[in-house]
């Protein structure tokens, strides 16, 4: 029989519910070590959590994130609230001793984010942070050819995120449903938002970037801050475009923006080896792109690999071949991930450790652009 | 509060999974009348059913689906067996009163579907037969956007469903993975198993096929039946083609195998209309390609929708633009239009009645292949 | 150095211009036995056919085809008129023991066809038919493929030939324009227009077809004709569909209309075998679609092949891989092909005798569709 | 009656094929005001110059490019040898009062590229640098969308030209094939080569690059020089990509390597503006791929405008809707505007002044990369 795990959700916005699911999910399609058991979720509106706990299952709500904490019964702290909240709440978890998973980025800033890592590692407690597009079936393949050696020398790396949600000078800035254009809340624009992803693949993938130069502009000067009510200055970035090398040498190009007409969510990379190269597009996330140059010359051509048979990344654990997944399972697998090494010892990835990476990778992007120079990343 | 409603589930493989999974999901989603109850669940198998029952959380199992429909705390029978057991079923089910979620085809023939729509409608049961793919958004979209009348007169309906699973000689018959190459479980091999779907989706578009003509083949002749240690004729149709007239004066051609190399679940339709197009592919399910003439002409060109935007079908109870579901979605909004259905007394289709018109099409599909000629379709 | 040779251009219409830049351009790129010359070419309309031969530098016109094949100098007459005069053109032509390229379909009907056989015969001239689409380098590639038995036994040969520019109802009929649309001048529809091309490419492929299923539709019954200035009743198929069975076992399912709104010229073929399959589209020429089964299966898909090569059919005649080639270099590449075939002895296909198998096709798909019977082709 | 134009063409490679190519097709398909007759190619190599001069039909050879220039009877001198060699015939010529078509880019540097101008300027001759890609219809049609202000405010340009030729170590530098790879012939590597393409295009769409910050790689850095027989340093760059402002606000993204593996001449522009997107692809050359958002939500999506209708750029003189055209129209375009325009008197762009801008943000482009820093564009 499988342990039940208590699971205390701080949060019950967008991730709250894209977490939910995944408890709730894992244990009919994983064979996981732990039950999950929605005990609790905590927000600041208590109508709303109250909502969301009769949504979702869960046996209680507070209002009151440290009352989870302060909760013996809870074994997870769940932490799905802005970015400015992240550090005080993972430390004050951490030395609950709770296991924590938690949204990401990890931090306002990289000084906040080791702060975050002393207090998980000195409290032993598992920790993990949920940059869930790893756990693609298609981008954990892509790691899988890539660790097995089939491109050969890496020459390039080219990630994109584009969205096209914020066009509109209308939209506003703070609140629940638009803190990440809020500098306060968020910390930065894109960067924090769509690159941190970006990074935190490449990094996976290809290993550590060296030095970076960047430009970030801000389109739309002014919103109105639903919180103030008074039309304030934007102090994130709409976009950002850096140069890279990592230390492979290989040559990086990355962008975000959320000005791009026509693309959604359009997260992109491309990496192109000595002998092969893989593309993959988060608008159709169960292909991926695959060329190799040791094709017999005449029938020599990308690949769209239907990433749905059972011998492909996690998907033994849902239906036939051709019957695809969509965006929710990520965070499935990213739970079934979690679980089992929480059980095993052997903790998924990333940890805070391997998440500070990536900070201290976006706070060098920020840097650059503010400089207007090259930067090398300190980790 | 919502009221629970007891769900009796009669088989534990594939389908049973894919319906398991819709009535956990879909009151974390979607504003349903009854809270699904996961009462019990019936396979041969006891030792799978209990399996089954563990990791799906139904409350017991039995061997013996009788005693399911004699459970007056069952309020819903869904059928997840061999199309051979769906009439004996289901009949059953009606004269005790439950309602039925059937999984398709309706049966092994149209007689035996007309006992059914009787017995449903003598016992004014709901009824629902599981023709999914009517509900990828995609799919609603192109129904809503056909009945708007945007198409204009409609010229041609196309569709294909195209897999490659049998093409080795080695794959068996019979059991309980193999049992739609049986005959005798089975009924017919692509026409009930994928000309069906397609069948079911195109009258829903396009109104009722009028005429048929048909051929069919079976590439391997013989396979081992594993039910009976033996080497035995295989009684299936291995590729179904027909041609077909509308009784809207629009051309249909349809076409069926589980021989198509590199195709493993292509379900694809296009219906030509004087003034726009469609086309759809379940390999891509969440986009629609759509072109429409009246477009000024130099910016005039297949469109490709990202079926992901909240103004979609069914897609406001899901996640942000750009980030897609999957297969398993449509039995959630299945479930969904199911229980909505059985509350307001508007009940979701394809009913009983309604798929027996794609029974009735299918049956004259094959005689029109034995006899080598068009045949009109009685309904 | 090269001989010259001869042309006389029978017709000034869209063919004449795609032949008559073969033959201007194939010495500049091919390394030919002969350089075509442009001596004479023949039109009903004087101005039209002096302008003409002004435009591409023919050294003089005439408006009686007679004279062109009395002309001792001519060495080749190229047929590009309507298809009721190509028997008599060059049967004339072949008496007098002229080479002859006629435009495709080779005549009005099969009947017509052999007696057209019989005259080249007899005549030993020099002959072939121009069904162009044999001489994409795609489409020649996938004949290579398919010949060196790489997708194993066939199961499934699948083409359309799509199109939209009849829907109006104010299309007319006749004339130079659109005498395709004129029964008397073009014998029939999409069946020798578009399906033609189709059945060429098909059995070139894949050998012959033994028996088909056809059915037809006029979706517009009544057109003005230019020539007579009246409305008349449209005697052509605007669409028609077909099965088949080819003599190597596989099936058939071929499709063309004129009303398939959004699509301008798309002829599509797939073709599934054992262990490979092969698909091709007109939109995009240049690609060849190509799956194998027998790749690793972590990395198998549909390879899009750019078929741009150096190694790939024509293409070492051209530019550098990536720089593709259009629709008017098929006409190149058979020019290239006849004038080789001339010198050699070993005569580029089709000839007149190979095309008219196609044409039986046409006629039985014909009569198939008027008795709407099955029916076995006779060669 | 036109006029003869007589051409003398200064080199035989890979360019020289296709401008003569050009010259001996416009004329058939364009109503220009003067037929090109080639009258004389120079090439160093007399076997091979003489075997391009019966090749194509000039009239005659030389191994002295002077004595082109000093003919009277040349009209037009085309230039297509190594860059190195641009600036010295092009001032000779237009000295001579040639009109002169220079194969870009346009010089080694600005330096020299401003004495071309006014080596040009001063002689009053037409003159034109062959950026040919601006005048694929599809590039052409972007540029027309554009300056009618259907995209509204423009926030981002990203261009790639990715090759990967050159990946092997055991490819030479230097030579009649691989002079590009010798710094020495060619000023640089993929800068002059692929991204002045980009710029060109780019700033002929979008404006004035204002300020650029770059990184160049080369990958491998010692090749053979067949010239010399040793293997030597390579100094050129293999990969460059770089960020930019332009004028208008807008950021730029623009990215060229010959290490892309998979990728032949993948030339890729995409533009983002507030109300509308347009996308391109050199691989297939004949789509533009379009987004507007003020398209009805529900059908709302990329469009895939297949460019070979009649009412698209340059297309009413080519075949019919579906039919493409490929690489060598381009040609074919910019001779019939470079003829219009010398007898309109206004001459079709870019001419040297146009190109010398592209040249300075190359030059910008590069010496940031070596200088590690944003630097302003002087033009």
């Amino acid at each position: 029989m499988r342990k039940p795990l208590n699971v205390g959700m701080i949060g019950f916005g967008f991730m709250a519910r894209t977490h939910s699911n995944a408890y709730s999910k894992v244990p009919h399609f994983f064979d996981v070590p732990y039950t999950p058991v929605l005990k609790t979720v905590c927000g600041l509106e208590e109508d709303k959590a109250k909502a969301f706990a009769e949504q979702w299952g869960y046996a209680s709500y507070t209002t009151d994130w440290r009352k989870v904490i302060e909760d013996e019964s809870i074994d997870v702290v769940d932490i799905c609230v802005p970015n400015n909240m992240h550090a005080e709440i993972a430390i004050a978890a951490a030395q609950a001793g709770k296991a924590i998973l938690c949204e990401k980025p990890l931090a306002m800033n990289a000084a906040q984010g080791r702060e975050m890592v002393q207090a998980v590692e000195k409290a032993k407690v598992a920790n993990l942070v949920s940059f869930n597009y790893r756990r693609v079936p298609a981008v954990t393949l892509a790691k899988q050819l890539i660790d097995s050696g089939r491109l050969g020398r890496i020459f390039h790396y080219r990630a994109n995120f584009l969205q096209d949600w914020t066009i509109s000078a209308k939209v506003p800035q703070g609140g629940m449903a638009t803190w990440r254009l809020d500098v306060k809340a968020a910390g930065s624009g894109v960067v924090g938002d769509l690159l941190a992803h970006c990074i935190d693949t490449a990094m996976w993938h290809n290993g550590r970037i060296g030095e970076v130069c960047a430009m970030t502009e801000t389109f739309v000067k002014e919103r109105l801050n639903v919180e103030t009510g008074k039309v304030e200055p934007v102090g994130i970035d709409d976009a950002c475009t850096f140069l890279c090398r990592f230390d492979n040498g290989s040559l990086g190009n990355f962008e975000s923006t959320r000005y791009a007409r026509g693309h959604k969510a359009l997260y992109t990379f491309e990496i192109n080896g000595e002998h092969a190269s893989i593309a993959w597009d988060l608008h159709d996330l169960h292909r991926l792109e695959y060329f190799d140059h040791r094709d017999e010359s005449i029938v020599r051509g990308w690949r769209s690999i239907h990433v749905t048979d059972a011998d492909m990344p996690y998907m033994d654990k849902w239906w036939v071949p051709g019957l695809q997944i969509g965006y929710e399972h990520t965070f499935v697998h990213q739970a079934a991930d979690f679980l089992s090494g929480m059980a095993s010892g052997k903790p998924a990835g990333p940890t805070f450790r391997e998440a500070l990476e990536t900070q201290c990778v976006c706070d060098t992007v920020l840097a650059s652009a503010a400089e207007r120079a090259w930067k090398k990343v300190s980790y």
